[in-house]
């Protein structure tokens, strides 16, 4: 749906926003193979109401709710708000032959609906597949919307048949991941299953009917492990068999990790699961040598401390997030080329940073652990610095 | 540069493109430390002729040249040619802190300067860092552009000083790397710099000055080592000493791997690389244990064939491209869901794959091998089931 009657003027911003990444002019060749989609302009996205919504439920494989609030006043906001439809409408068009269908939900003049449904976060996208509900709270552009559709179209659990499979399995090691082994498609495989829709694609699900595989894993028939990410170690599921209600008790008991990645699929989620306020917060290039080492000491401090529920450090890879890279430099007055640790203030992003500037020397696991324990006794803080700052700014005026 | 007067309609597509991604609404805390920059309408890019492009290119670290043909007169062509403009913009105000220009040059009214300048191909873009150019022809979008960008600003040669970060470097399968062993940063390291500059940031120059890592990667000291992708063994630069000149020549003569992985940074470029009008091209998802599976299969095949100057197969991962997974899927007809593997004629895109129907049984590597061995004799191409068709058809109106 476009909100408004399509002017003129709105129907050059639908064909500007096709651009999202394009080339001006094709080459001598004029080869074929790698066309960018442009917005045809048709409107694909709906207007959701009382009249519509549950036929809208029934007809499609996926029906994905982007719940606002009502039209801005504000000029600047209507701009953005009409990006917002346009980036729905885009995804909709890409994602065109895979029965899925958008509509938007307006949190005051369709509030009964937004009830009924549960929509409960303004700026979300619910995402309802069968009887579930999904709730994306990432990077609203075309790219990060239809890769996440895409995983949500997958069946929710992946089966493991053989070795290489496992390899690509054990090689997962940022995602929370389940695997259960069964005898085969049976009722406990079933409650596994059922568990596994709560969480996709968010969490990833694997089984195996291989005994092989099964015995790799150290995994007992019905028994189900959880690998919390960069850990080496599962954690067994306690009991066997399982029914979904344990497995989802259990996942969502555990689904906060020690050293969790910052991902656009949901990083405003996890940027609003803060720890008391503030986010421990390491930058670091995976594919930088540096960036590299430094990961790894990170994780051995993360696998000394996983028992510590009070910590939990976002690992962002400024490589995920070209747009932002020079945006957090500024915010947070950092060198992102190197890699970074810091406590950051989600209220008003007031950070402090673990000095590292000698290149050569990245502190060890044990010097990490000390800073991360006087992070989280107070005695690091984001407000320490302001009143040093203050404390010289007093200084000057009595000098003078 | 804009090209034409800021209209308000202008001015409102300056602020819609800053939307690429976007929040609609603060979520109810309002948190901090993540906001996506918005174009602030600002402007940032030149509009390069002969009286300021030697001043330009003196002024700044880096110079980015969009080379472009004169505006179009279809409607079409020119909004994408001021998106194209936006893109630059937006790139130019999130680097600003950067010390990079960027300018616009106009095949026809800035003939001239682009001979000067040496830029050939039209839509692409050209980075002046000191004496050297550097093309770009990769996906045109603002997070593309920013890490590309802020890949040509480090330096072109990492050291490698330690076992974790040696570890590193061994990770990076998917680049084409170098390595040499120095005694220090003296004439033989500076020339191995030299060359790093000509291929920088595309493929990657490592270097160490350590022992035991060179004694771990068999380097003789002033020893020069390439790695081609998902190859096991590196492959030794003839000579010791080496000239910058021998180390380029190597390079250039090298540089087309036996399987490559489709980059968005370069994406143009590959595609135009192709083997007598065809790629074979393989997708796979990494991240999928099917697709890793497929890909190791594949990995086996590109080592026996390694010395085959006739194949190089293109690895497509469809997670890199989530805006052409359906385009892709219509175009070949394919489901993108599994990995696939195919011929494709790049002149048309018309294609044909192999056979794979069966999930639980990929074809071995002797299996793949023997395809591939009738793709290059000719015996499977993109022809032969245009014909089949033909036929059919022509049956049908025989019989009719």
């Amino acid at each position: 749906m476009i909100y408004f009657t399509i002017t003129a003027m709105q129907q050059i911003w639908l064909s500007l926003l096709s651009a999202l990444s394009l080339r001006l002019v094709l080459p001598g060749g004029a080869e074929e193979g790698l066309e960018f989609p442009n917005f045809d302009g048709k409107d694909r996205v709906l207007d959701i109401s009382e009249r519509n919504y549950k036929k809208a439920l029934k007809r499609y494989d996926l029906l994905c709710l982007f719940y606002h609030e009502p039209m801005p006043a504000n000029k600047g906001l209507q701009k953005r708000f009409q990006m917002t439809e346009l980036v729905l409408e885009l995804t909709a068009q890409v994602l065109e032959n895979k029965d899925i269908a958008f509509g938007m939900v307006d949190s005051q003049k369709d509030a009964k609906v937004a009830k009924k449904l549960g929509l409960e976060e303004v700026g979300s996208l619910y995402v309802f597949k069968d009887d579930r509900v999904i709730e994306f709270d990432g990077e609203l552009s075309a790219d990060t919307l239809v890769e996440f559709l895409l995983d949500v179209l997958e069946d929710p659990v992946e089966i493991i048949n053989n070795a290489m499979e496992l390899r690509a399995f054990e090689r997962m090691e940022e995602d929370i991941r389940l695997i259960g082994y069964f005898k085969g498609e049976d009722s406990y495989y079933k409650a596994f299953q059922e568990a596994s829709e709560r969480f996709q694609p968010y969490i990833k699900f694997f089984a195996t009917f291989d005994k092989t595989v099964a015995k790799h894993l150290s995994l007992k028939m019905n028994g189900v492990n959880f690998y919390e990410p960069f850990m080496e170690e599962p954690a067994v599921l306690p009991g066997r068999p399982l029914s979904e209600m344990d497995i989802v008790e259990f996942v969502t008991q555990h689904r906060r990790a020690t050293l969790r990645k910052l991902r656009a699929e949901n990083m405003f989620e996890t940027w609003e699961d803060d720890m008391d306020g503030i986010h421990i917060v390491a930058f670091a290039e995976e594919e930088d040598p540096d960036g590299y080492e430094f990961l790894e000491i990170l994780k051995d401090v993360a696998r000394d401390n996983t028992n510590n529920p009070e910590l939990s450090i976002v690992w962002i890879d400024p490589d995920d997030f070209p747009l932002l890279t020079t945006y957090w430099e500024k915010t947070f007055k950092l060198d992102l080329f190197r890699p970074q640790i810091g406590v950051v203030n989600v209220t008003d992003a007031d950070s402090v940073w673990l000095d590292m500037s000698d290149d050569e020397d990245l502190p060890t696991a044990e010097e990490l652990e000390d800073w991360i324990e006087d992070v989280l006794s107070g005695r690091v803080n984001t407000e320490d610095d302001d009143e040093k700052d203050d404390r010289v700014t007093v200084q000057m005026f009595c000098g003078t």
